[in-house]
């Protein structure tokens, strides 16, 4: 390991990525800001996503809802009865947990699908203790893991903060679809906030109570599961597989497309595991080896997910971990709204005839863990040059570029520096930079991820041309500023 | 009045801009979605708002905060114990309403700055009774509008939903402050959301409860308030100010930023009046006419600000209303988070070798607003096309350009459009339509502001050009497709 979250976290901080939220206050557990820099990137993301997801099919769109919603709508998805964790609380101290995670490492097994009563004899049978003041504990609870509001004045209507986004897509399902002129599949898209009052939040963003998600929900005929028009275009695309069948080796299999299908996936959701990949390995720029389809099983897998992979990325600290995940949920949302709205969520598919609920293939993305991963894997503590170097992709990237005068008590250098850098920030993200001797200055470009830092010298005056230094590999090339746009818009999208 | 809101709400939710959200479980009261088109529309609103307010200073960055906050954030912002509202309620049915604002329709008079004991008097002297069920009411009370939140298990973390997003950045204004190299002015801005329980949410989005700001915190050094360096380059610009002064004939006067500092208006200050007016005139193409910079007297403005315009454009329903303002906040919140956090936000001006805590000018923009107040100015109801026509500007509105073929089957004809449609989808937000008469397309595309129409008809075939048609008055013109995307680039910025 080369770095730990903990490094990572500081490193963060320091530069103005991410941050505990509210810090002066001592921060809440779970809760993180994004500075300059992070918001930057995370919008980068964001944007690749959008650009990305959108673009695969023309009726795939993007909505933006209200995070507050009607109980009813909880009700209806099952989260009012599900969404719920064992807690275990110490009868005398303010210490709490997840029950099955406390046991999980207490007692080093696999702890899911107990039932609160079973975890309490758990506890009773190995006669466990608050591990802060070694008092017996209470017997193990429940908490819905959603946060409950009040709407108008006491406590006339009761809604919840969405844990998901995924709600919002299906309740606005009907309408979109009458809108869009009825035709499926039909893509909603949603990058928004969720909430979750998780027990223990932890490891940095990648559990926290209020984070992001980016969440395309496709609503399609069930009956046409076994096809896409595109399927040909991929079929012979490796796949990095590790299915249940796998596990025992513990080694990604590559299958291609066509083989997945062969094993009884459908081509419809194969299709769009070949997209994530694709999404991850060319724009993302994860080095392949870094990136693998989780299959999950039986248990594991919520009820109503007939296929559930889980997209992983191996992180420094943590091994593989799940950024996202590509679920076949089925009907069951829509059927569960139907039900509890009264409303017809029946279509006709006016082509075949055929009547029926959609089903809903979902592809979700955390953006605060994707985010991470891409901090944790672009992240190098670079003995070399005695400073961090983080190598972000230059789609994403905070800033691609940097304009720097060789000095700054020099007119002529500062006034043709700025000229430099009023051209290049129309077209790409740059900052300016005049303080400190410029090798002070390619360590700080280079902390933060600037891809090329460009400097005007004495020389410039006389040839019109700069220094262009990688932050790859330090090469320095010169460039005539005439030509300065050209190049780096070609180096950008290498 | 052209239209009423009700028109306008009506409208925008048949094509998708904007609706009630979970409307299948009956709605919210005061929760709106934005549909594909709404979406759209508000976005490139963020995205012109972000590269304009950040483009005015280097030193001007966004960043991303959690929408929870600690409770102890509000204890120093004054919200927990200010941000009330006077409650009326029925002693026997459901009614309730803002003690206030009920007053005001039964009296017919202002109601600002009463106590609840002042307002129970009012209601008692004035016998007034329940609307709905002719009871007499409950004494007036006191409820405060922020949602209150437990973290963790039980009431462990008392915390709440911001209700404005300014606090976000005040709260992480002293490591950005160091992050950034201590440069002032510094600008903090966040595109986000703010919720209030409203007790009485009304017309469509102009009052929700729960809703998006774009808000720039810029914090500066209070002994600078009479300068700002582009000043020069601005004080003969004719600002659009109604002061109290000009109550009375209740007029705007147009008045330089040179003779607004001349009474007694800060350069800083008058300086982003300015900014903030170009926006609206330049950007988003607001006439004149319905804009203007409305000052707020002493009872009417908060205390802690010092000086306080709203934004308003003049709407169809409800005459000129606020869209945001420009607050100079002083060190008012800075003031109140060092104290409760005890956490020096003090900071020392390296030139000056000044130490102070700095001022805070806010300028504040409800994103709602603003796109509610572009579709309504944007909307008419074109009697002699018989369809509405939504002549929002090129730069904000949905899809700016779409392609059709004349015939769907043809398939030379559909081929050629698809090409085109290719090609211009890579540099331009477009639709491909082919489904209707090339009327009816042009009807819907006038209805959700759809600048210009391409149309490619038998005559393409032979001079490789297509016919683009004008929303805003319907003329039409044959571009050769090679040069399409250089004229509708052209077009695009005049």
């Amino acid at each position: 390991m080369t770095h730990t979250t903990s490094d990572l976290a500081m490193f963060c901080k320091k530069k103005g990525f991410i941050y505990p939220s509210s810090e002066i206050y001592g921060g809440i557990a779970g809760l993180y800001d994004y500075g300059h820099l992070g918001t930057k990137l995370k919008h980068n993301f964001e944007n690749l996503w959008r650009s990305y997801f959108l673009g695969l099919n023309d009726n795939f769109f993007e909505i933006e809802a209200a995070n507050i919603m009607p109980e009813n709508v909880f009700r209806a998805s099952g989260h009012l009865e599900n969404f719920i964790d064992p807690v275990i609380k110490c009868s005398k101290c303010q210490f709490q947990d997840r029950a099955d995670h406390f046991l999980e490492k207490a007692l080093q097994k696999r702890m899911e699908g107990h039932t609160p009563e079973e975890l309490t004899k758990l506890v009773q049978s190995h006669h466990l203790q608050c591990p802060k003041c070694k008092s017996n504990f209470l017997p193990v609870t429940i908490m819905n893991m959603m946060f409950p509001l009040n709407l108008g004045v006491g406590s006339s209507q009761k809604a919840y903060l969405r844990p998901e986004t995924a709600q919002s897509p299906y309740v606005n399902f009907k309408l979109q679809h009458e809108l869009l002129r009825k035709k499926l599949p039909l893509g909603l898209a949603i990058i928004g906030r969720a909430y979750r009052n998780e027990i223990s939040p932890r490891n940095l963003t990648l559990r926290q109570r209020e984070f992001t998600q980016a969440e395309l929900q496709i609503f399609f005929n069930p009956s046409r599961i076994n096809e896409h028009r595109s399927f040909p275009l991929i079929k012979d695309y490796p796949l990095r597989t590790l299915l249940v069948a796998d596990r025992s080796p513990g080694k990604v299999v590559e299958r291609t497309a066509a083989e997945l299908v062969q094993q009884g996936l459908p081509a419809f959701y194969v299709y769009h595991l070949v997209k994530i990949q694709q999404f991850y390995l060319e724009r993302l720029h994860i080095p392949t080896e870094k990136f693998r389809l989780y299959q999950l099983n039986d248990t594991e897998k919520a009820f109503y997910n007939k296929y559930h992979f889980d997209l992983e990325v191996d992180l420094q600290e943590y091994g593989f971990t799940e950024v996202g995940g590509l679920h076949y949920r089925t009907d069951h949302d829509l059927q569960g709204h139907g039900k509890i709205s009264k409303q017809s969520l029946e279509v006709l598919e006016e082509e075949s005839g055929q009547k029926f609920i959609p089903h809903v293939l979902e592809l979700s993305f955390g953006v605060d863990r994707n985010v991470y991963a891409l901090l944790d894997l672009a992240y190098e503590d670079n003995q070399q040059r005695g400073n961090i170097v983080l190598h972000l992709p230059n789609q994403l990237t905070p800033f691609y570029c940097a304009v720097f005068p060789l000095v700054k008590n020099k007119p002529e250098i500062t006034a043709k520096a700025e000229q430099v850098y009023e051209q290049l920030r129309k077209t790409f993200s740059c900052f300016y930079d005049e303080s400190g001797s410029v090798g002070r200055r390619y360590a700080r470009a280079d902390e933060i991820g600037t891809r090329y830092c460009l400097t005007i010298d004495f020389e410039s005056l006389d040839d019109n041309a700069v220094t262009v230094r990688d932050r790859e590999n330090t090469f320095q090339e010169r460039v005539n500023i005439a030509r300065l746009i050209e190049k780096l818009s070609s180096l950008q999208h290498q």
